[in-house]
C-alpha cells in the first residue's frame, strides 16, 4: 500500500495505469479492487515496523497472513496467491509517562488509529497491477475514493520489482 | 523491560532491591530470574510498536502471549500469572530505498536485529520485583549480566502502578 502519494503522480495518469472495474466493491470492501478487512488481521504475526515521517507521521506494524509471512520467511518472490498483507499504522506521538521514567525525551510511541492498509495478492484478478489489489480502512470501514486505490497500484508500481512490488522486508 | 537504564540507578541500589536467587538460572534462561526465550514468541500478536531514540535508538515491537493479550483486551490489572510479554527490537535506521520512491527523507525502518527481552508475571515467583520476572536475548541467547537483570527491575519498578509496572498500553 502506498506510504505517501508521490508528488508526480496526477489522476490523469492513474486513471491510464489502473482498471476502473479490476474487481467487485460494495460497502464493505475497497472502490476499484473489492478488498475487505480480513477477519483476525489484528493478530497476524509481524513483518516488520517502520516509522513513516513526513505528512504521515505515523508508526506502523506490518502483519501477514500464514501464506505471506511463510513466503517472506522462505523468500519466495513473486508472492503466491492468498498472500495477504496488512499495514496497521498509529500517530507517531511521543510519551511524557515514559520520558519521565527515562529521564530525557527519548521515548516515541502509537497515538491513536489513523488507518489499516490492506495488499492481496491474487495474479490474476489483479493482473494489470501487478497482481495485488488494496483497500485502506479506517475504523474497519472502508474508503470509498477511487483515486486513492489508484494511488495505491501506483506507489506500489515503483517499489522494488525484485521484492514484488512491496516494500516492507521481513525483520528477524 | 527497562528500556534504558535509569541515571541514578546503582548497582548497590540495585543489589539491595533484587534477590539474586529469585529464580534459577542456566545456560539457556535469564540470570536471577530464570526466564527463558518462550517459544514461538516471534508469532504472537502485536501489543503496541514505538521508537526509542536516545543510546537505544531502536524501533520495536511489543508482542505478547495470549493470556497477556487478553489482560490487555479486557483491562485486567494486575495481569494474571502466565502472562508474558516480548519486546522485540530492531535499529532504527533509514529507508534510502523507500525515500527514493517518496521523493523525500522520511522512512525508517528496522535494520538489524539488537535484542528481545521477555518480562513473566508469576506473581509468587517474584513477589519481590512486583511479580516479573525479566529476561535479554540476543541472537537467542540470553545476556548473562545479572547487573543488567537488576537494570529491569529497577526500571520498571519506575513505571506507571496502575499499569502494573508494564510501560507498553495496548493499540487499538
Amino acid at each position: 500500500m502506498g506510504r505517501v502519494r508521490g508528488r508526480s503522480i496526477t489522476a490523469a495518469c492513474a486513471l491510464a495505469l489502473v482498471p476502473i472495474a479490476a474487481g467487485g466493491a460494495d460497502d464493505d470492501s475497497s472502490p476499484i479492487f473489492g478488498v475487505r478487512l480480513p477477519a483476525g488481521y489484528r493478530d497476524w504475526p509481524v513483518i516488520s515496523v517502520a516509522h513513516e515521517a513526513g505528512d504521515n507521521n505515523d508508526i506502523r506494524a506490518i502483519l501477514g497472513n500464514d501464506i505471506a509471512l511463510k513466503a517472506y520467511r522462505e523468500g519466495t518472490r513473486p508472492f503466491p496467491d492468498g498472500a495477504i498483507i496488512a499495514r496497521v499504522a498509529w500517530q507517531y506521538v511521543s510519551s511524557p509517562e515514559n520520558d519521565a521514567v527515562f529521564g530525557q525525551p527519548q521515548s516515541f510511541v502509537a497515538g491513536a488509529p489513523t488507518n489499516v492498509q490492506i495488499s492481496v495478492k491474487d495474479a490474476k484478478r489483479y493482473a494489470e497491477t501487478g497482481g495485488w489489489g488494496y483497500g485502506q480502512f479506517e475504523n474497519s470501514k472502508p474508503n470509498r475514493s477511487a483515486t486513492l486505490m489508484q494511488t495505491c497500484a501506483l506507489c506500489h508500481a515503483r517499489a522494488p520489482k525484485g521484492n514484488d512490488l512491496v516494500f516492507t522486508h521481513y525483520s528477524q
